[in-house]
């Protein structure tokens, strides 16, 4: 084995005990564990900060936060009226956004080859913004869709989204993340489907668990 | 000159003559004709089919139209309220999204250096979502940004933005639509810090007419 493999298999190995320790502690976003071990089946590939889809409001002037600090309420699943009526009762400082945003996806490959494999997956499963964003000789994979969604909630002078506007952008934003947890089902369709016939040891037993094995 | 250099000097040299045909014709946008120059002068990249950020009214259940047909306002330049009110008036089938939208350049490289190299300049304006969409001999290079904003104008049950509401709107996607513009004079900056010795023939006297050279 050589050194470049060695150091692969072990910041790979680095990665898998890190996913459950977060699944553990309640970091992982756990609509996504098997595409995640999905991903990780393949020798020449691993995950890392992954998101499945989720609904955010955001206190910003424009709906790209750029600090964690602007995302005042965050959730993986559907919002309700209430929830997101109660966050924009509280003082902000910029514009308040209603956001919805698709899943995304940060995938390690070994070689060129491996990031190919998974760029064909991702497209197939509509997944149209992905690429790889850092070439060299540890291509770092960014699987994305066009699945988003930035509704103007408040700005200091105005509240915009109240009542029936509320309630109907309510439901528009949990329509949007329905949508981007549907995507992440086909793209796991679209990885069974070109599962290569070696598979990454440790990852075996646990996809057996999860039923995609 | 082998056979893969010849090929790629005629599909940009295509690339080159489309470019002048679609200014004249009126499709091309304007805004970004010294960027897309700059990007010529590197004998080993050209640009296809790139925007410099929008502001349109899209048709759609979602915020992002899968085909033109769905877009029924677009203008690569600041709107009035009395523009998007005309807009909203009409009859429609879905849910009406005023969206403004960063820029975006589609690029081929004639080889991964000449990806990477653009990538960087791309990193360092700002264009955070760049990536290569299409690995292999000529790989094609997507630089975006996060600027975007989708904001839900009406529903067919319930128009959203109106009076004060689309007042602020409308200043809002202006204001969003400025930062994307800024952002095309910083790839311009971060290009131009990062010029080649060698440029390619055909741009140099373009841009030098155009006052980057």
């Amino acid at each position: 084995m050589g050194e470049m493999t060695e150091r692969w298999e072990e910041r790979k190995l680095q990665a898998w005990n890190r996913m459950w320790e977060d699944l553990h502690i309640g970091y992982l976003d756990e609509d996504i564990l098997d595409v995640l071990v999905e991903i990780f089946l393949r020798p020449g590939l691993y995950p890392k900060s992954s998101c499945s889809g989720r609904i955010t409001v955001i206190d910003s002037e424009y709906p790209w936060a750029k600090e964690d600090t602007m995302t005042i309420f965050k959730k993986h699943a559907p919002v309700t009226v209430e929830e997101v009526d109660a966050v924009a009762r509280k003082p902000f400082a910029h514009r308040l956004w209603l956001s919805a945003q698709g899943p995304i996806y940060h995938v390690y490959a070994q070689d060129v080859d491996a990031a190919s494999e998974l760029l064909a997956a991702a497209r197939e499963a509509g997944f149209k913004h992905s690429g790889v964003m850092v070439l060299g000789s540890m291509p770092l994979v960014e699987l994305r869709t066009g699945i988003r969604g930035d509704l103007l909630l408040a700005t200091r002078r105005h509240r915009i989204l109240d009542g029936d506007a509320l309630r109907e952008a309510v439901a528009v934003v949990n329509d949007i993340l329905a949508q981007a947890k549907e995507r992440n089902r086909r793209l796991l369709a679209a990885l069974r489907r070109r599962r290569p016939p070696r598979l990454w040891g440790p990852a075996v037993e646990k996809a057996r668990e999860l039923g995609i094995l």
